[in-house]
C-alpha cells in the first residue's frame, strides 16, 4: 500500500513550522520561519514549498481561539491579521484538499500523545510556555474537545486587566512576556542587575533567554524573576491537578529551556497547593518532540478527521 | 420484565439523603436525615431502612476527594469520620451487593444528566453552591472521569490559606462559610446592619438565609456581602468557561436561592471576564431535581457500571 502524506503547520506569534508527514507520524520534510504580518500568504507558501503530490490533506495549528467546526479564528492576540478569518475554507480553496484547524496548543498535545512524551499516558496536559501560555487536554487517549484556555484562567483575580478582558490570567504572571515586563518594570526602577550590562540600556530588547543566562550567572533580579514566573505557573499547575487530576502535565514551548530555576520552582509551588493524593500521581515532565509537536500534531488531525469519515 | 431498584446515597456535611431509585430514574422512596458524627453507621442505617428485597447495588455519592478505583474516601473535610476508608468494601461485606462510589458533585452532575436540567447537552459542568463549592463535569454525554474540584481552584494565589492546603481557593471567596465569616467579621468591627438584630449579637449563629433575607429587606451589608461573594464566583465561572466552553452551567445547592443577587452578579462578572464567544455559548441555568440530584445519580451510577460488566 502506498504511504499515505498530510501537511501539518503549527502557527504561533514568533515561528510558522510547516511539515509534510507521513501516517506513521514520521516527518519527512519540514520548515521554519518568523510569523510575518502577512500571516495567510506564509501559510500559503509553506504549503506550496512542502507540498508533495500525494498530500491527503492539511492541518492546521493556529494560537487562539478557534471553531473547528466552521474553521474560523475567533480570536488571536498574536496573529491578528487572521482574526475571523474562515482560514479552512480559504486554504481548500487554493489547494482542493480537506481542510482541519484547531489550537495550537491542543494540536501540540495531540502530536506529544502519537509520537511523544505523551505516548504512555491516557490522561495529560499540556502546557506551551512561551511568549504567552496555551493548553490541551488528552483524555482517555483522545483531545478534549474543548478550548483548553489555561493560560487565561484568573488567578490573581483583583490585579492587572489582561489582553483577553479577563483579569489576573496567568499568562500575564508566568509566561516569558511576564518575565521581561517584570524585568524591564524592575530596571527601570534602578534595581542593580547584571541585566544593566546585558542589553546596555536598552530594556526592550531584553529576553527570557538573557535573564535564565544572567541568573546562571548568580544574578539576583533574575533568579528572583525565574521564581516568582514559576510559583506563578505552580498555583496553575495546582489548579489543573485539582481539577483534572491528570496522569501526567507535559510540558513544553521556549521557557523550559529555564528547568531548573523556573519549572523546579513551579513544580515545588504545585507540592505545596494540589491534594497531596493528586499531587503524588501525577508526573511533570518535558515534551519530547518539542517543536515539531504542532506539525505531527497538525498532520495527524487530518488522518483522524479522514478516517472518522470514513468509519 | 420486573423492574431493577437501586440505592443511591449522597452525603455531605450537612445532610444525609437516600434513596431507592427505579432503572428509570424514578425515586419510589426517599429519606432525609442531618448528617451525624458517626457517619459509617447513619449510612448503614439509611440502606437498612429504604432496602427492597430486589436492588441490583448501591450507590454512593460523598462529599470529598475519592478513589473510586479502590472505593476509598481519600479527604473529606467535612466528613472527618470516613477519611482514609475502603467505604465500598465495608458496605459491600455486610449487604452483599455491588457498590460504587463518587464524589457527590460528580453524582449530582450525572442525576441532572439523567434526569434533570442537564438532559438537553451533552457537554456541562454542575456546581454545587453550599458550605463549600464542588463541581462535576459531563462531556459528550458521560461524566469525565476526573475529580473536578473546582472549588479547589485558586483564584486569589496570594490571599488566604484554605483548608485543603492550598492558598485562595473560589471556595474560600465565593461559599456560604466564606458569606458568613464575611459577615462576622464586618459585624465584629461594628459594621452598621439589619444583621445585628437577626441574631441578637450571637453572631456565630448566622445563616446565608439571614444574610439574604437582610439583604432583600433593603441591607446594605448584606447586599454587599451577596455581591462580594457572586463576583468572585464569576471569576470561577469564566474560569471554568475559558477553559472548557461548556454548553450549560448548572448550579445547585443552597445558595441558588440568592439568584436574584448572588448568581446574577457572578453571570455578569463572567460575561466580563471569559472570551466573549465562548460566553455567548454557555447558558447559565438551575438544576431542575436540586436535592434528588444526587440520589439519582448515585443510583444510576450502579446502573451505569453493572452494564458495562456484562458488554
Amino acid at each position: 500500500m502506498m504511504k499515505r502524506y498530510a501537511i501539518g503547520i503549527d502557527i504561533g506569534g514568533t515561528n510558522l513550522r510547516a511539515g509534510l508527514v507521513s501516517e506513521e507520524g514520521e516527518i519527512v520534510r519540514k520548515i521554519k520561519k518568523p510569523t510575518t504580518e502577512k500571516v495567510f500568504e506564509s501559510i500559503t507558501e509553506a504549503i506550496e514549498e512542502i507540498r508533495h503530490d500525494e498530500i491527503v490533506g492539511i492541518g492546521l495549528g493556529v494560537a487562539g481561539l478557534i471553531d473547528r467546526e466552521t474553521g474560523r479564528v475567533l480570536v488571536s492576540s498574536s496573529l491578528h491579521a487572521i482574526e475571523g478569518m474562515n482560514l479552512v475554507d480559504e486554504i481548500k480553496k487554493i489547494f482542493n484538499v480537506p481542510v482541519f484547524i484547531e489550537n495550537d496548543a491542543n494540536i501540540a498535545a495531540l502530536g506529544e500523545k502519537i509520537g511523544g512524551a505523551g505516548r504512555g499516558f491516557r490522561n495529560f496536559v499540556l502546557l506551551t510556555l512561551g511568549t504567552g501560555i496555551g493548553g490541551g487536554i488528552i483524555y482517555q487517549d483522545k483531545l478534549l474537545n474543548v478550548p483548553a484556555e489555561i493560560g487565561h484562567m484568573s488567578i490573581k483575580s483583583d490585579t492587572e486587566k489582561c489582553q483577553c478582558g479577563n483579569i489576573g490570567c496567568l499568562e500575564n504572571y508566568a509566561s516569558a512576556r511576564a518575565m521581561v515586563t517584570n524585568a524591564v518594570a524592575m530596571l527601570e526602577k534602578g534595581k542593580e542587575s547584571l541585566l544593566t550590562e546585558c542589553c546596555k540600556g536598552s530594556f526592550y530588547k531584553l529576553t527570557p533567554e538573557d535573564i535564565y543566562s544572567a541568573a546562571l550567572d548568580g544574578d539576583n533580579l533574575s533568579r528572583d524573576i525565574l521564581r516568582d514566573a514559576g510559583k506563578n505557573l505552580g498555583v496553575g499547575l495546582a489548579n489543573i491537578i485539582n481539577m483534572l487530576s491528570p496522569e501526567a502535565i507535559i510540558l513544553t514551548g521556549g521557557l523550559i529551556g529555564a528547568w531548573n530555576i523556573y519549572v523546579q520552582e513551579a513544580i515545588k509551588e504545585a507540592s505545596r497547593r494540589a491534594f497531596k493524593h493528586l499531587f503524588n500521581s501525577v508526573k511533570i515532565i518535558r515534551s519530547s518532540l518539542v517543536d515539531d509537536a504542532g506539525i505531527v500534531g497538525a498532520a495527524y488531525l487530518v488522518f483522524n478527521e479522514l478516517s472518522r469519515d470514513t468509519c
